[in-house]
């Protein structure tokens, strides 16, 4: 592929001293090669899912301080689990502390924009065939229009909900069963070639698997009118695929996580309020700041004032390696976030600095097939005043208003302040 | 799908004169809207395709004049059809004229590479909508290992020619009434924002049309093991989708010939012997001179003296404003046939100089979403010294040897010359 040379001495990772707890933390999220293997209710295979709790995207948000926006998708996940008849129920019980939240990332899982993972949320299983790990992501209902994922909760968005409850995720595991599961990693690595960069482009990495699903969709005994119910549903929704790389992104992260000495970031989201990170060496602690805003393109007839802070597990997936940080892999996506070329080259550049690896199989065609780097060193992002940066989808700051724009954000320096801070604590002397 | 603004003042289109026969011209090759509508075996839509005539890639040639690689394919096309029961006896009916050829592009056809097209042979079938006009190519075999549309005629190819006839070919068809044929004018512009230049890479392109056929083939009444293997074809084969863009750059150029006057260029192709274009304003006359070896990236274990001369109709979609001239939507297939980025950004320049107008729907998200330059105006060639230039697949100038490589070529000057002095020979004064 190309006869390009690309230099190996990724900073932070040098190859003539014992391995250090970085480069530890590296390799293992480098290991990881997930396989999409089922659809199930969350309720069955997520870890600690019990009834009652709500999954949202991180950091973990007391009920008093939501955003009116993710207590809007927390009353709709509510609604649609049966947890409460009315949203004014589903918010006496949330204030009551009857219905409990917590960070879909602290449970193997992850939760895309205003997303939530209940028990009988379907959610797609990615397993690393080498050790058995596994993570999740909600089957994604799709951005456009109305999306329980946006924060709303009108009578059709959870009859979707019900249907891809009822008839596409036992399909989709169906298929699965019969086609012996997929390879998620080949299928990112081709999707990079295709002009996806995996986190709000994934058209043709959506039509690839849709694709490989077929076979078995084809002998999952659907009548002819689910059968293109499920077909089209998969077809209308070129983010069909982010549920895949998201939940693939959650599994390298938890294999590289608990390392102690690590400043590898291995959690990163936002919920709307605050922003957080974690990192490897100081496993199951948040370090959060106040989210920012994310700025960029907007639809017609919104301005910035209608943007409301950033939400959504996904910021985690630039961290990894994918996303704006292979932006230069996505030309299409560049006029939908207002970037250009140039842009894409330094976002590239940018996140080699705080790297800490190179994905030997996720390259980027323009750049010379240059592999995209791995991982984000907390302490380098200190070091170099380079936050990871994100492509992400804007919400408006009003519940039921839906997305507005598409844009970039980072993290607060504050996460990675006091996430290194925590770590030189744990430090022996 | 950015702000950037694209100059309209193209040359060669005024749009303060009367319609010149050039616009005339460009108009109707931009007015195509090719759907794939049905697979069907030549014999029963292909014009003018009697028993006992193969088709292959212009410009015609007499079997005594044909190289040795297109006899191949030619003796390879008379076995397939039960045409001859051995080599040596098509050979002999050749000479004897008993089998005869003639060139797929004055049928309405495309054969790509050293293909054929006989009355068995199942053809993709692209129509125009308003029009009702038509053109077709074979099912794509795929270009891995030995296949007819490399020259090859073993036991193996005849085999896997006999099974797309009888089962792949019936069971497409069947999806595509299915579903009501598939937009391929929609799908070529989302291929373009996918990687693919729909010349020598498809591969998105490919999995889009799997996706679309995916329902109808659900629904076609194939047993599970039948099913497996059509599904198993079409992901296994990257340029599937060829056949489909190959269709609709001819009937576009179809609807574009016999405008008096105009120099477009309607038809090109080489047979590994000769070289050849044919031009709107002198219809059903092939301009040739010999054929000229391509130059590019070989295969490991051949050198530049393997290649033989530039064989299959694919040098039209170039002609026709895709394949090499948007390589720049394509940067996984640059390192395939040794261009960069400034080369790729310049081949879509140059090929604007000689371009009549510009497709609105076809665009290259790498350069700020620009249409691609559609049709090539032989006297701007002349005048401007720019051929259009072709990315190939390079094949061993000896039979049975298959495909050493991927690379660039272009048709002679002279081709251009001759046709434009016909032309003009053809003005009233």
């Amino acid at each position: 592929m190309g006869g390009a040379s690309h230099p190996r001495d990724t900073p932070g990772m040098p190859s003539d001293t014992p391995a250090s707890p970085n480069d530890v933390a590296a390799a293992r999220l480098l290991s990881a090669r997930p396989r999409l293997v089922a659809v199930r209710p969350a309720g069955e295979v997520v870890p600690g899912l019990e009834p009652g709790l709500i999954l949202h995207a991180a950091p973990p948000q007391a009920w008093e301080d939501m955003s009116e926006l993710l207590r809007g998708g927390m009353i709709g996940a509510a609604l649609n689990e049966g947890l409460a008849a009315t949203p004014e129920e589903a918010a006496s019980a949330a204030a009551a502390g009857s219905i409990r939240f917590a960070a879909a990332q602290d449970h193997a899982s992850m939760a895309g924009g205003v997303g939530s993972i209940t028990a009988s949320t379907p959610v797609v299983v990615v397993e690393d065939a080498a050790t058995g790990a596994r993570a999740f992501h909600p089957v994604m209902e799709g951005l456009e229009g109305k999306a329980l994922v946006l924060g709303m909760y009108e009578p059709d968005v959870l009859t979707r909900l019900r249907w891809m409850a009822e008839e596409l995720a036992p399909a989709l595991d169906r298929a699965l069963q019969i086609v012996g599961g997929i390879d998620a990693h080949a299928l990112m690595a081709e999707g990079l070639r295709r002009g996806d960069e995996l986190h709000n482009r994934n058209a043709a990495t959506s039509s690839l698997l849709a694709e490989l699903l077929a076979p078995g969709l084809a002998q999952a005994g659907l009548t002819p009118a689910a059968a293109d119910r499920v077909f089209s549903f998969i077809a209308t929704n070129p983010q069909f695929f982010v549920a895949v790389s998201l939940a693939a992104c959650r599994l390298a992260c938890d294999a590289a996580d608990g390392v102690p000495g690590s400043s590898l970031v291995t959690a990163c989201g936002a919920n709307g309020t605050e922003a957080g990170v974690r990192i490897s060496g100081v496993p199951g602690r948040w370090f959060t700041a106040p989210a920012e805003v994310p700025e960029g393109v907007l639809f017609d007839g919104f301005t910035a004032a209608d943007a409301g802070r950033g939400c959504g597990d996904s910021l985690l997936i630039e961290c990894y390696g994918l996303g704006a940080t292979v932006l230069a892999a996505a030309p299409a996506l560049w006029p939908v976030v207002g970037v250009g070329e140039a842009r894409a080259r330094e976002l590239f550049a940018g996140a080699r600095q705080t790297a800490l690896g190179e994905h030997a199989d996720y390259r980027v065609p323009l750049l010379d097939d240059a592999p995209a780097p791995a991982g984000v060193d907390a302490r380098r992002v200190l070091e170099t005043g380079r936050r990871p940066i994100i492509d992400i989808v804007m919400v408006h700051r009003e519940l039921g208003r839906g997305a507005v724009g598409f844009g970039l954000t980072s993290p607060p320096a504050a996460c990675f302040e006091q996430a290194v801070a925590a770590l030189d604590a744990t430090a022996p002397d």
